[in-house]
């Protein structure tokens, strides 16, 4: 099916473009009043997500409410060790918790992996594909899936954490059942990410959101080859990927075969079209917070944003948008970048 | 009274040592038998905050027990939001709390500030007078306050934070009340301070924990300045400023004038002393999760740190030392940084 806006994938493929496209990181969530209708009739979180139709639903409420140029499919990227054979739970107001957690190489080995646990995420497959029936071709999809580290850590630590010195302790102590783990999401990330493109992603993104905690090295060791890895594999659609505080490994990260890289609200971009010498198309960055400020500031920061941007630029927050955001700042934002032309 | 180890004090001066000196974040604490022994006979850990002759004993453990280069008073930086006139309370394992938080300009307006509010801080004098006396000049003392940005986080937050949106949406929201409270936890850290040295501490850490979530121009607008007016009044005793994940603002940082920068993990000391010129000492800055790794990994980081410093150089861990390290790789890290010579 051809798609009516195809601004963010022209865009991502390097085109000049009238304008930048724009999408927010957590768009379908709780800042919209319908997803809040819906999410209060339901058991929790997981229902919504294993739900196709519900699911879908809730990936086009941004598309209709804030008229944003890209739908991202509602799920999360938890799924995957689930797949892989650790079961998580979503404790409201506290976030994920993993009843059991990786602990050596032995439980890294009975884990499950690759194309042989996609059967494990087929709603996630259907979630797409009915999504992309109603979307109708109104806006590209994008599909996505958390970077191996971050998967990583939460398989470690269980939840979410304040240093990750669990996961972060066994890359220092059982660096080899470490890297069999990072190979075994990988694998499964690899397969996965695939299925969703066939399922009618148009594009997808890498979320490394605890990219920020790891040391250079580490860093270089037990996040990049695998990043590398999955965006060498993705052929047949526009890759992003948002290392989330890896302002220490932007040079690496510049050298990715990827098309977008995400930029966090911390880094400058002229620094990154400056001195690194940054060639891929960026997405970001205002400071999710700024959506608190008035409407008036709201559209001077986006404004300058942009202007700072220049050009190769997917317009969204350095972070998933809070869920106590006002939503008239949110559109104040999409509607800022929508009337802005280079 | 002289002291017999002036190592610290030399090295901040940015004289030619014999080697660098060494001590550790958090070194006074659960990482210590002593420590967990004298704790678990008492009520809380503010119990042990406020006792000055307890406080005393803790902060001189890690000296006898480690053998580092300088003692840091045992004491926790939101005794100043507390003076001021927000009590908290620390929650076994959950960490800080604060029953009232800061919401409006008029709360802030309520709060007492600068040399006003010492009396409320006499615990922490007698703290440092107690442990100057046992300490009998073996080794520095070093006296420390949160930076304001920090201490606000919490007068705003009420406890830690994953996104700490509260606090940074107060900055959009309320820039005059923001600047009116920052200045007065300024005013309030300073008179602090001054009152600390006084009592006998050899050098003063300014820690900015919550440095790394600010975009920057916020830092140079919220941190920066209060940072810098802290320094500058500090005239007898070395400054050593750790913006921890602030990298973005390491250009800002180099022109403070204090003698000492701390270096989180995340930092390459080449960065630093290469295209950021930065010609303060600098402080750390080994990955705390390191010391889980084995003995001879732990001798081999620390030797690499050594080496890349090279020089104008305070050996730390680039962040507290976590509570369950085991206590035989910080004795290998602190005597391998003590068998060192440039």
């Amino acid at each position: 099916m051809n798609l009516q806006n195809d601004l963010l994938l022209r865009t991502a493929r390097g085109e000049k473009v009238e304008r930048p496209p724009v999408w927010l990181m957590r768009q379908a969530g709780r800042i919209l009043p319908q997803y809040r209708a819906l999410r209060g009739k339901l058991s929790g979180f997981k229902e919504l997500v294993e739900t196709p139709h519900l699911a879908a639903e809730v990936t086009i409420q941004p598309v209709d409410e804030l008229g944003v140029d890209a739908a991202i499919i509602f799920s999360d990227i938890l799924v995957i060790p689930e797949a892989m054979g650790l079961t998580y739970e979503m404790v409201e107001k506290k976030g994920p918790w993993f009843p059991k957690t990786i602990e050596s190489l032995s439980d890294v080995e009975k884990l499950g992996s690759g194309e042989n646990v996609l059967g494990e995420l087929q709603y996630v497959f259907d979630a797409l594909s009915v999504t992309k029936k109603e979307l109708n071709g109104r806006v590209p999809l994008i599909g996505f899936a958390g970077a191996p580290w971050t998967i990583f850590s939460y398989m470690l630590e269980g939840s979410g954490s304040k240093t990750f010195s669990k996961a972060r302790k066994f890359l220092y102590q059982n660096p080899t059942a470490a890297h069999l783990l990072l190979d075994k999401i990988t694998d499964t990330t690899i397969a996965y990410l695939k299925q969703k493109v066939r399922s009618g992603a148009n594009m997808v993104q890498v979320f490394d959101s605890w990219a920020g905690i790891l040391p250079p090295y580490q860093y270089s060791e037990f996040a990049i080859p695998y990043i590398k890895k999955i965006v060498d594999s993705i052929e047949d659609v526009p890759v992003i990927v948002f290392s989330k505080g890896a302002w220490f490994a932007m040079d690496e990260l510049s050298k990715l075969d990827c098309q977008v890289l995400g930029v966090d609200w911390n880094t400058k971009v002229s620094d990154l079209r400056g001195k690194l010498n940054v060639q891929q198309v960026l997405q970001g960055n205002l400071d999710p917070c700024m959506l608190y400020s008035s409407e008036e500031n709201v559209r001077e920061a986006t404004l300058k944003m942009l202007n700072d941007f220049g050009g190769k630029h997917i317009a969204n927050l350095g972070h998933g948008v809070y869920p106590d955001t006002p939503l008239d700042s949110v559109k104040t934002f999409v509607n800022t970048v929508k009337s802005y032309s280079y």
